[in-house]
């Protein structure tokens, strides 16, 4: 063959790769987007039934605000080609269409979407039973903006010169750059707006059991899905080694998942004599968040490690959480993501196949890994704690008592979710 | 390259581009496929518990039907190349294979079966609470074996010579020929069987609260979900050209939606004092019913300003058609996909990036849409209005007083959905 | 062209073409996991509220336990290239990664796997309100490790030599080797551990009705949306006469769902005066069931028939399975799965296009497609008897008595599932 047959070959199948590879972005992009509706579903079924309305509206907005912020200034700010003071920022010339995006690559901005619209529904379950519903609409705003952008353009750039990408920083689909972001964001919101009312009375810490165990679980499976995409998605291509790089990425994900919940099962099975249910829905979420930074990273024994040992840490931290800390997170949100969204990052220095500590790769990735990630931690605490001190001192977190007591349904909204049923609160 | 050369690529390239657009189609199909599910789920979700049962019935049935009868003999008249009257219906010759379809684009049959469906599911929420099951079926049938088909064929067709095709009108996915087609019929039935028991006496209007809004949120996110593979499917194609087409119709459709929400939830907010549920959760489907027309032909401004629009208009719409028609519709199904989808298709006409009025296209295009929309919501009127003014001089259209009071599922189905708990109507 | 060049045109087409069939793999095994939540809800459904946390966990673990168990071992022992006693085993020389998956076919892995949880699922079903939680673990790792790999390896193989692809049976995506095998397995556990209390008491059967038919109806829409994938991706392949192939599958598939239930309901009607919901559901479960076996075999006329004969089937064999045997099966999952499997196995024989009865040729599949039906239902009989009977003998089957009365979740994991909500028994 001569050069130019080969030429005119091989431009054809790049051609044909690169929509293949946008087909298989826009299908994760499709799962991903189903997330919000898991995400709302666990925090709707572990939570009380009075403010069932309220969190079916915070889960729709923050979907609603990121997708139209991101379009309009998250992605320019993520993926511009302008650095500034070193990377800390970027920005977009006109020219590129990153702001208000006009550009031509639309399934990278779908599925950059949908991965802002998931950090910011993090931190709504942290929060929910008490929060102020215009200050979780600012804060949703001003998470997809500003602050999600920031951190995405850390590490997942374009031109591969971002900070922590140049530091050899491993975190495949996000375990910190989304997870630990929100789970930051969601810790720092529920300290500031403080607990629900009756949850640390006289000393005890009482148990505000949710009002549908079964549309949680239906919430845990539907999100389950979604991180197929979440993390499937996140190759970002399809075609020859991308096809088995994304399988064997997919199989990770899943073997994450199903050892998260077995462990939670036995170890809440050992610990309370029962295997307990939320746990274990919790266990197989752990699992998801621990797998996301290591799913290209580790082989099969690396995420069923990684998704075992975070099966059994999200158990004692959502105890640590609620009964040491006294931090009232209803769903577990900032252990699952923030614990084990850190945790999945650090132990991608000691499973992965290059450069772990335990395939003989010293300590040097384990270090990378350690600094990269409590560098999201911080950055969405920071930043979360600024701007949701400023709310606090200005329109208020918080509901009054009244509204909390009644439910925000009521006050919020003006609106039972369930007005056939008598509900009773335990 | 000798020309035999280039030959043999280009078919290659034609070839795998052709299977990579069947594939997305079927996803696309599957994915409308789901929206059932939804369309189930906000029914219910919205309408008392006592009708529960039969709702599943009417969703469930009308697919069943449909898919059969689009199978039969839909597909054919809808695609047909044989033309009688100008255009005004078509049929298939033997050799085509589209009655009791035998031809071999099985994508393209599953992917219209699942829109036929859909436009018939629609009817299914303005008429809940008090129609004979098996009236509803029998019209099921009807609209799924020519009425809808014809309505298809007026304007898609593989020939291109369909006669809103040549008189330039655009609606991409379709706001007017599935949606306002669904709402118009929608109309007329809620017109023919009557309100409610209790829902206007006394010159009152009584408000009759859906039982679970939990079940309707869910419903939403679902049909959000499908209407990626519904508008995006539409593309009918993927790779090159299109793939950039299909991802830019994609994000039109997102945005839509979220700006449809925020702008129903900011308008009660600001009208009643308090952010409205139902009515965002409308406003983001009154935004995904409005850009379905036209989210091939605008751009992302575009998108936003139709999305906005509709998701104020859907809440006028609501009341009025509730207030001042006294026209009972549960679940809102006339404003979100008649008023939604002919108000879409006319903002096409403003808003078009070709022939748009705003985009210096003057008002040609503004007029095709406009008598474009308005045809078939008169074809869809008035051949409903037939055949359900038929059914009501002979089988009937109403369930008994007793029946109605009672609740449908006791009295046509001889079950209580939730027969472990105490419902009380409010 | 030269040889050479067309070589390296072929070679091209074939890579990609091999890609696109991975990702339509991906994606149908996607939708296939999904099928998990839709077992939970139809199960959590059709069932009393007081056991829908235990359903939840039996539905996550066999799930869990059976992605862990059919990457350690399944898959080596249903696709190993070594076969002993004739094919009636098979294992994986360690070259081939197959144990303890290590080789580079993800895909296939993951399709394999939700296949193989499917199976294991169908049984928790028909043993839902009295079994013993750790009894039912054991149970499914056991099936997922052992019974449904071996039953796999009699049929699909990559080597196509296993004893029933050899002979001619047919079952193009499992209806004997996963349904059937499951329903079998159903059967065998619901005589073992007997029926709930109160149900066959002084001579009459008493119906114990569901507590949620609206999750019900949902799951069942998740199932047959997960069975697009099911069938279709059961093609294994996209691309030129496959995705003819896969379509038409696909059309089949929906084609036998909606006649399942049609006659379901037409025929209940008939029986009883009214159409009955959760047999009309289980009618669209019994076409799909019952199409899983010819989708790839018949045309549309063959799946029509072959769905409204398991709809009818479905409903006499639940009436006879309840009322006649009295064996205690809550979803009529031995009815759908079991006796549709077989009977969908079967009908491959009268409606094929190649082979069938019906189309001229003779008796000889219909011979195959019983025997081997058969010896995929005694296979799976007999060793979940061996399985269970020595599981009775030691840890028991059943809870006590006083657990089963007052609700598994309560005494099993230390939950109500909706705390809020009071609830009596019908």
């Amino acid at each position: 063959m001569t050069d130019v047959q080969q030429d005119a070959l091989n431009k054809a199948v790049e051609s044909i790769t690169g929509d293949m590879s946008a087909l298989w972005i826009i299908i994760a992009a499709i799962l991903v987007f189903f997330m919000q509706a898991g995400f709302t579903l666990v925090e709707v079924g572990f939570t009380r039934s009075k403010n069932s309305g309220n969190i079916i509206m915070k889960n729709i907005m923050d979907l609603c605000v990121g997708s139209i912020m991101f379009w309009a200034v998250g992605y320019g700010i993520m993926y511009g080609s302008d650095t500034v003071l070193g990377g800390l920022f970027r920005s977009s010339p006109t020219e590129q269409g990153y702001f208000f995006f006009s550009a031509s690559d639309w399934h990278n901005l779908f599925f950059q979407t949908v991965f802002c619209a998931t950090a910011a529904t993090i931190v709504s379950g942290a929060i929910a039973g008490r929060t102020k519903f215009s200050t979780y609409l600012i804060f949703s705003a001003i998470l997809t903006t500003i602050i999600y952008p920031i951190s995405g353009s850390w590490y997942w750039t374009f031109d591969k010169n971002a900070w922590l990408d140049v530091a050899g920083f491993v975190d495949f689909a996000g375990s910190s750059v989304v997870h630990a972001v929100g789970g930051s964001a969601a810790l720092v919101a529920a300290i500031l707006v403080g607990p629900r009312i009756g949850k640390y009375e006289d000393g005890k810490v009482k148990v505000i059991p949710g009002h549908n165990m079964v549309l949680g679980a239906l919430g845990v499976f539907i999100l389950w899905l979604g991180w197929f995409g979440f993390n499937g998605g996140s190759q970002l291509a399809w075609g020859g080694s991308d096809t088995v790089a994304a399988g064997s990425v997919i199989i990770n994900t899943n073997l994450a998942a199903a050892i998260g919940a077995v462990s939670a099962l036995f170890f809440t099975w050992i610990k309370y004599g029962k295997p307990d249910i939320s746990m274990t829905l919790n266990g197989a979420l752990a699992g998801l968040v621990g797998i996301t930074a290591g799913c290209g990273a580790v082989n099969a024994w690396g995420a069923l490690a990684i998704g075992l040992i975070c099966g059994i840490v999200v158990v004692l931290s959502i105890e640590f959480i609620d009964k040491k800390l006294k931090i009232d997170d209803p769903v577990g949100a900032v252990s699952v993501h923030g614990v084990c969204g850190f945790l999945g990052t650090v132990l991608v220095g000691v499973f992965a196949s290059e450069g772990g500590l335990l395939h003989g790769g010293g300590g040097k990735l384990l270090l990378v890994q350690t600094y990269g990630s409590l560098a999201y931690i911080f950055w969405a605490g920071i930043t979360s704690f600024i701007v949701l001190f400023a709310l606090k001192k200005t329109i208020g977190l918080r509901v009054t008592k009244e509204e909390e007591v009644d439910g925000l349904d009521v006050h919020e909204h003006d609106i039972e979710v369930y007005p056939e049923f008598t509900t009773t609160e335990k």
